[in-house]
């Protein structure tokens, strides 16, 4: 059965009444950013990544993000920490693994991480195509690959893993272990010439996972805020700098019922 | 006596005179943001947080400001070396807790911290009822108790201590040793929804303890003047992400008269 | 012979061209910033500082940055690993030498990175003294003394150590190695008001000095893409946090025409 947009208004809904905490694992580049797209969402942010906190924050969070965008050693402990206590106690997790087959740090992360069951992987077609097995050598964060060439991969990878799959791109593509689709048509070009996007999108899936049972129907929430507050900024800005503003402003200021209304989905 | 506007005034009129080198040792979120508050207010930003780097530094810096906020290793060998320099050569210094009580890497901080004799310590209710020796566990960066609630154990401890206690929340809270108690009144709701507000507040009182010799002015005027640009900056938004650009922009325009004017003391 | 006004346009065309890909290993302050400028200029931004990647990433990078604003143990040795690889195939990278002579961690760091031989050092007065063997102390990131203090220094060290050398300043100064000096006289005094501005200058270089063959050309095309949008910025903010945000809008508006018309260079 397909997701309904009144279902991917709802979630908003329920982020909004829960304040889900999150915790976040990521990369130096985007911390703040992501914090502020959570507490713009209605959600609370901890960057809790220390090898003897990741650990037990992961059990009191309800959702957390691993982003594998600098992997520092004390936080690739920090990582398998929350990653094991994150499944041990069925607190929903996200996996986004930035750059994997083009760096080998991160490379090396993928197998422990995907053995514990992540709830959402998140990343570009690339990325993506890495973990699911098919030869996508990409250059780092940009995507070399379309969604296209991956997807077929990517349904059998989801139902092998166990797992809900976002691949981010012009569409965004949220695919389920039972083999669904579904895409989400808003956004902006601009998306692209902001860093951190998908970082934090990310973040605001695992926020939207923990407060819904049904983490295909979190993931495309996340994945519809998060494009249609982009989709809005981009009428209300002169450039990537007061895009990035106006996209907080976005998330902040949308409904649930605007949300409803407004997301495109396919 | 109770402390005068004029008085507030003044030391933003002394900090834009001299211009104080304030050193950050904070966490990896709120970085970026706190050196724009520190030089938005006049002051320079300093972030040397390096072991054999961050005690030398400490000598020559005007305020120090030690955050727990993501205190990885090499971090926590800079801060014990930074306390250790500001409190022998007498540089004022901030301690920020964050999250003490709910996390325990840096809960193990606290101690040896302590034993440095901070200047002034900023926190929420929260994390001051921790160092103060209250039962409040928090989850982490949000409050989950109020300030009413800890600030007779608050005041014991900042006698006991001989530390400035400043504890944010809608009204901000600044306890002296000798148990006068000063209210600033000013805010904005917008501020729990941007991240590192407390985070750069306790930079801003470093850099206002760096200038005036008593630290209870110093705490009520840093405290001031960040509350203060929050509520001129809610009337110049359209949600979170502008908040936090025109926030900025007001801690910069402010004057010392218009601080002295505006400033809502209790 | 001079550089025209042309040429520095041409840089421009070329960057949007070829969307150079950056590595870069900076500071944990400006790394959102930083990479947010790059995508504005039209350059891709990867900050991959591990070591085991990022010597493997030099070797496909269009340019490399290496700034030392808080060179972390781990960092040092990828540093250490970038510099080697680039040299080693030849990309060029750019040196920015933050707070050397004031804080003896980065300073030790200095002479073996100077081994592997910067293509472009770029930095304050105070740091290209230091690395020119002038006795400049600095206090950290903040300019104590000018421009003019060392330029014949900087002349001499540029043609010993076969580099470019930029000095970040009310006006620019770029020094090539067989003495050529250019000046680019466009910029805005809020510049000093943002923090991150010249570690995101290094960054517009790399990007540069990655699409052309004269590093001479790359230094003040860069210089004069970044001090020419904050001349714009300024006439479009209220301050220096809406000031930061027009600074990137204005590098994503530039066109190599607008920037050809109203470069100052000297």
């Amino acid at each position: 059965m397909q997701i309904t947009n009144t279902q991917v208004g709802d979630v908003l809904e329920a982020v909004r009444t829960q304040e889900p905490l999150v915790q976040c694992l990521t990369n130096v580049v985007v911390t703040n950013f992501t914090a502020n797209a959570l507490l713009a969402l209605g959600a609370s942010a901890a960057m809790a990544d220390l090898p003897d906190e990741a650990g037990p924050f992961a059990r009191i969070a309800h959702g957390v993000l691993i982003n594998l965008g600098t992997p520092y050693s004390e936080q690739r402990a920090g990582m398998l920490e929350a990653a094991s206590s994150a499944q041990s106690v069925g607190t929903p997790w996200v996996l986004d693994p930035v750059a994997v087959g083009a760096l080998p740090v991160r490379t090396q992360m993928l197998e422990p991480l995907l053995a514990y069951s992540p709830t959402v992987i998140r990343g570009n077609a690339s990325e993506i195509g890495v973990c699911a097995g098919v030869d996508a050598s990409g250059r780092g964060v940009d995507a070399t690959v379309g969604v296209d060439d991956v997807l077929d991969a990517a349904r059998a990878f989801a139902q092998r893993q166990n797992t809900v799959i976002a691949m981010s791109g012009p569409v965004d593509v949220i695919v389920a272990p039972d083999g669904r689709v579904a895409k989400v048509a808003n956004g902006s070009v601009l998306l692209t010439k902001v860093t951190g996007g998908g970082c934090a999108l990310g973040a605001i899936i695992a926020a939207c996972v923990g407060v819904v049972g049904d983490p295909f129907l979190g993931a495309i929430a996340g994945s519809a805020i998060w494009a249609l507050a982009g989709e809005q900024a981009q009428a209300n800005c002169a450039g990537p700098g007061s895009f990035a503003v106006a996209h907080l402003d976005a998330v902040a200021a949308m409904t649930p019922a605007s949300l409803a209304r407004d997301v495109k989905l396919g």
